[in-house]
Order: C-alpha cells, then structure tokens, then sequence
C-alpha cells in the first residue's frame, strides 16, 4: 500500500518511496538538471528514470529515454506536482 | 515527547531532531542556500525539506516544494528562530 | 530467465539486468562518453563494456575494445533501444 | 565525571569531549571560520555548535545561533582559551 | 583454469581474471596513461603492472618497471590485443 | 613500554606511536604546514596535537594551541628530530 | 620469509610486501614525488618511509628523514631497482 503525499515520513527514502511512478526533477552536482519519471531508487541514492530528459534552463536538450543516475552526483531531487 | 532545545544533546543528530517540522536553513558546499521545513533526515544528513525555497542573498530565488537534499552536499543546518 | 523492459523494477541495478548484452550510453563525471555492449556491471556500478566506443558529439573517436569503466566516474547509463 | 585539560588522551575524540561546553574555533577546507560553544560531536568529527559566529579576519560576519556542521567540511578544531 | 576471452562474465573483475599476464591499458582520471602487464588487482581496482610504461600521445615518456597505481585513480582499463 | 625508533614497524600507525608526545610536522593536501606536539591519533589519521603552530615558509603564522587536525587533509605526517 | 621479485603475486599489496626495506618511488596526486626506503605500509596504501626525499624533476628538493604519506594521495608507488 502506498502511503499518501501526507503520511507521516521519518527517513528521506520515504519521499522518494511516495514519488516512485511519479514525474521528480534531479539537479546534478555538476548543475545538469533531470526530469523523468521515478521507476528504482536505492540507499545510495542511485535513482532510475523512464522518460528522462535532460532540461536547459527550462528548455529540453537531450531526450534520453531511461537512465540509471549515479547517486553521488544527485545534489536534490524534488517530485514535481504537475 | 519531543526534547525541548534546552534539553541535553549528546550527538548531532539530536540536533536535527530538535528541529524536526521547524524552519531549517541549509547551507550547501556550492554556495547554495536553502530554507525549509524539516520532515526527515538520516545519518549521512540527507534531508528532506517542505515548501523548500532557494535563497540568494536574502531574497527567494526558487520555490521548490519538497525537496531532498544529499547530505554530502550539506556545509551546515541551522534551525531558524523565526 | 531475462526480465523483460516492462518488468517492475524494484532497484536501480535491475535496469541494468535488463541492458546486458544490449548496447549502452554511458556518460561519464569528466564529460566523457561510451557507448558498448553491457557485459558485467556491479553494486559500485563498475561495468565492462565490449565493443567500446568513446563517442564524442556523435562521432567516433577510439575503438577500445573491450573496457572496465570504473564506476565512481560514471555520471549515467542509458541503455540504447537502437 | 570530566577530565581535566592536562588529563591524558589517547584518542582525538577525547580532546572535543574536553571541549564540551566551551568556545571552540572550527576552520573549514573552504576557508570559512566558525566560532561557538560545543555542544554535541561524532566520530565523523559532525559537530553542533550553539552561538555560532561565521568570522572573517577577526571580524564576526554573521550570527547563525545553533548551527550542525558537517564533519567532512572540518580542516582543524581548537578550543579557544579565553 | 584461465577462463577463456569468450568465457561468460558475471562480475567487472572477471574481466581482470582474463587479461591477468597481459598487456592492459590503465587511463587515470588525471590523463595519465600506463601499458603494462597486468600481474595483480583487488576489488578497490589498485592494480600492479610489470613493465609499466607511461604513454604520451602514443609516444613512451617513461619506463617505470613495476608499478601499484591506486584503484581510486582508474578512469578505465582495456585489454591490449595486441 | 615505548618502542625505540628503531624497533620494528609492521604498521603505519606504529610510526605514529614512536611519535607520542614528540614534535611532528604535518604538511596538508591544501599546502598548510602545522609542526606541534603529537597528543593523539586514529586510524582515519586524526591527530591532535598541543602547542600547534601553523606555519609558512619556516616562519610561525599562528600559534593555535590545542588543534584536532581531520585525517583526510593530512598529505604527510613527518616527525621532527630536533 | 620474504618471497622474491619473481614469485607469483595475487595482489596488490604482495608488491609491495616484496619491496620492504627497499627503495621505492610514489608519486602522489599533486604531483609531487617522494624517494624513501619502504618501512610500512597497510591496505588504504598509508606507507612509512625513511630517509625520504621530496624530489622535484630528478633533483633532492627537501630531506624528510621519516614520513608517514596517507594513503588516499598515492597516484602509484614504483621500487627503484638501483
């Protein structure tokens, strides 16, 4: 059972469990911006997305389809409520 | 029973939990500003903001919703008194 | 038995279960890409490819054969559905 | 039971436990400069300061109250005597 | 037994257990490049050449003998079929 | 029992035993240069050392007193026989 | 017993078990160099030397008697068969 966007969280995994099959924007370290939608994370913060593209300053640069983002590179994500 | 803040701390993270549903300020290793209110966090100080906002100079630069942030990214966490 | 594409995946590394065998992007920290047949890959997401390419915008600039990319230079992998 | 300052030390952590309570100097690997009372630390040398002022050449810059800062960001802490 | 070039893989150091004795391609992260024979490794990828040689441009600058290069330093190794 | 100088080493940290209490340079990956008295250590290299001095092309910049030096600045750990 | 030059090694650190006590060069990854006699060394390649030598393009820069180089700034670590 899925929690809702209100249940109670107490760990930051919990955010990304109420996200997963959602659309969540990831900015990079590096400044590259992410948008897809939220199929597999883990405790690393590796995060898989379908659908992903990569986004310039609102602008679409690259669909990449499905991609596997090394965790270490994440500086936030945030689920995108659109 | 949550600790009240003049209550003892033995280890950082008591810190944190002190702040727990409060306004928290981030400040992260690039320079980046954060403010939001604080729902989760674990031990590598991975966060989790409410109605996160960016801030530049005082001034709001983004509002972002929720937002996870990875804690190797974090300089400090200073909860607002405010 | 393989997981087809559609399979749920739970973690990040069952993407890559899928891709092996199949022909992968992999976009590296420094800018660099590769693109080759995902042969082995593990938690640290090191992987070999065979049939390496360093592709550098769109263009082919070495032949590499076969390669172990270190996984703490990786920034993603796209599997290539081409 | 606290130790005395000339009481011996086998371990780092045992100098911030002497510290406890006191002002401590922590400079940064960015260059930045904080002063406050410890409050709380860890192995990961993550360190609760209350009072905390950012200072530049000796000048206070800014009051940030309770700050945690992250261990990895440490260069070198002091306990200042004075 | 040596498993042979065609030989499945299931893990990146499978790689490694087939060009043991072989010539190798190490590219670091810092530019560098070094051929030698592969002679040991371990999982953090350090790895031990004979007859290394550091490669400029695919011009030898220097003969280095026996050298243990850090495995945090690797951008990648290839095989030399060669 | 403290070992003499020339007893056996098998350990790194041995070294920094035989150093206990003596004068000890240690030169950091930023370029800063530190010579105190070496109080205590762990693994990760933390040291503490008393009477610390930072210091810049043989000339004392700062006297610091007590310091704890974080293990991951230190490029190298030289005791003084002076 | 120590094992010679041509016995079989398995890993990395079997290099350098065979080059105790015997001169060997690392190179770190700022670029600087050291020429010491190998005392110790453990498994994140932290390595004691003594009679070491900071050397800067083939001549003697600083005498630094014994050193202790922490381990994660080794680019590699070379024995000097002279």
């Amino acid at each position: 059972m899925e929690m809702s966007k209100n249940s109670e969280m107490t760990k930051p995994l919990d955010a990304l469990n109420q996200a997963r099959n959602k659309s969540v924007l990831a900015e990079l370290k590096n400044g590259l911006q992410f948008v897809g939608t939220l199929k597999a994370f883990d405790i690393h913060l590796n995060i898989v997305f379908d659908n992903a593209q990569e986004v310039v300053e609102g602008e679409i640069k690259r669909n990449l389809g499905r991609v596997l983002i090394r965790g270490d590179m994440i500086l936030f994500l945030s689920p995108q409520n659109k």
